[in-house]
């Protein structure tokens, strides 16, 4: 039997190491790629089997493609690639915002179009800054749909757990929410801060002064412009409205400020204090973690139904994987909810869906990869 | 010869690092201390040559009085101690802000307050956490004005100096507005994007999605709000002043944004990325360091003169200290100025005002301490 063929698209920092990842730990994969860049693509020779110099001959015939090109430049390559993608390969990507992405990804490959999006990155770039290690442990966002095929969810998720992360689903529109709140936004505040700072004039005094809590806070003020302006873009709407929050919330205390309330003020930052040390205080898995596997049809919505119904319920999912069933058109999905309460109330309202649901003892999910 | 007598005002993590460091480095004095929280106090017990619980009865006597109680309690501690301490005695302060605590102990003290600020600091609070070693190496921002005596100047930069600190000197207002923009806002930035990310609902999601550059520019927001209400009321003014403008300059990034300016705002983020390179790329010392020497005497304005004259020209100081004269009343004033070019300058618009200039060949100054 051949091997699958994995085409990754955009051999920078994210696709190389997806690509060398994938050849030390997914043997079953041929790995396949291309770069618009001819640089990039000469640096990236050696971490694939082949590379094209057409991103259409790169997927023709592949199992799998991986679009790791800049997330603006997706939609576009959709377009492009759909008419030679093969008609039962699965589509994914990596762009650091999901819902444009996921319409174009859909628009062109319907439910065989997963979104992702790795939470792993370092503040290199490009094909030198690759590692197979970088996704070691790391969340893999996830964006089902209700129109997600299990299956197309199966392999991707399947490649994440292979290349060493967690895969994790999220719904597209809440991921974008967030990634602004905690990425997007904050890279614009450091921007702002460093602004601010450096047209204070004073040079020497400003070296002098500048602790290492301005050195934390602005770090990522150094990143390649480029790119932001590609994710910025990419996550306008959800960027804008968290933009919004936070200088609205800046205000606020700009107000305590001026107005002297400075009760209003400590209660302010004493909620901010609470939520960061609630946030990395906190270990991962808040309550004792509970298996639970159901036999799932290969048809859309069945993912989106799961875990629609984990998040109306408060549940917990910790983890979440697919594995492949020997019965054709069906699958087995494990998850892992926080706490016993929850995991079982879930259980009940899923055997209210009609599926049957299995509670397992312990939450011994084998490791994937 | 009886030892001189130092105290300390507020033993908490500066107060409490400042005695075990001139214990441990500052022989000449003795030294005594106060705080108004008996535990506090109890904890310090072993870090001071003598503690009293009540400030009056603590600088009777003393030849230098430090303040490092909350930097908003300062002024008020200046108008109780301004009948009680000795006419001859000088007072330092290691508050946060600048403008008002400078105003108040000059108004108490005249020429003999010289307003100082350590930078130097630790997540933790507390006499638990002072440390002997805290000053090493580390600026120790002063704060001289036309009113302050050069002996004064003197007495708390040797102490700053023996401590393990360079001591630099700051027009208040520079330093206020600097700490602002550095220390101050960047604080409240941390707090608002916490506050933000936290209302956002799914804290299972948030915890995958935030890494580790959240974590950095968010790790300050976990400060104690207590503390940072006392700083950010000290220096209310320059704040808002601060805070207003990295309010505009984010608002500015949203209008690029909404209108779709990717150009604007690739060039509003490039220009950030330079300032945050620039800043921290750079070695403090610029140029070859020249060493400049002069005489001068004990009166009011002095070093704000010498350090007017560099400013106006551009002359960097990279290191400020004032050596005591045995000829009484005047002392030897050494500068380290960056650069061949601005030093000689300096010397020329120095002699201009008076004063004998000797260029050293070499920048070495001894070490103090």
């Amino acid at each position: 039997m051949s091997r699958s063929r994995l085409a990754v698209l955009g051999t920078g920092l994210i696709g190389g190491s997806i690509a060398l990842a994938a050849r030390a730990r997914a043997p079953e994969y041929e790995i396949v790629g291309y770069d618009h860049d001819p640089t990039t693509r000469a640096a990236a020779e050696g971490a694939l089997d082949r590379l094209f110099d057409d991103p259409v001959a790169a997927v023709a015939g592949c199992d799998l493609v991986v679009l790791a090109m800049p997330v603006d430049r997706i939609p576009a390559v959709c377009d492009l690639l759909e008419p030679v993608v093969r008609s039962d390969a699965v589509v994914t990507d990596v762009g650091s915002a999901k819902l444009d992405v996921v319409a174009a990804g859909e628009r062109a490959f319907g439910g065989r179009f997963v979104g992702g999006h790795p939470m792993a990155g370092s503040e290199r770039h490009g094909i030198d800054a690759a590692d197979p290690a970088l996704f070691d442990d790391a969340w893999w966002i996830l964006t089902p749909t209700q129109e997600t095929s299990s299956t197309a969810y199966r392999r991707v998720a399947g490649l994440a757990g292979a290349l060493g992360a967690h895969p994790v689903a999220l719904d597209p529109g809440t991921h974008d929410a967030l990634v602004a709140r905690l990425s997007h936004v904050p890279q614009l505040t450091a921007s702002a801060l460093v602004d601010v700072a450096a047209t204070a004039g004073d040079r020497d005094a400003l070296l002098e002064l500048a602790g290492g809590g301005f050195r934390d806070v602005t770090r990522i003020a150094a990143s390649d412009p480029a790119l932001w302006v590609a994710i910025l873009r990419s996550n306008r709407n959800a960027v804008l409205e968290a933009l919004d929050r936070v200088t609205g919330s800046l205000t606020t205390a700009a107000g305590m400020i001026r107005d002297e309330r400075w009760d209003d003020l400590a209660g302010w930052l004493e909620r901010a204090r609470r939520a960061r040390l609630g946030l990395f205080a906190k270990p991962v898995m808040g309550a004792e973690p509970v298996a639970l596997a159901l036999l799932i049809p290969d048809r859309p919505g069945v993912l989106a139904e799961v875990t629609t119904a984990a998040g109306s319920l408060g549940a917990n999912i910790e983890d979440l994987r697919i594995i492949h069933s020997t019965e054709g058109g069906r699958g087995r999905l494990e998850l892992v909810i926080s706490g016993h309460g929850p995991a079982a109330e879930l259980a009940g309202a899923l055997g209210g869906l009609g599926y049957r649901v299995e509670v397992a003892p312990d939450a011994g999910l084998e490791t994937s990869g």
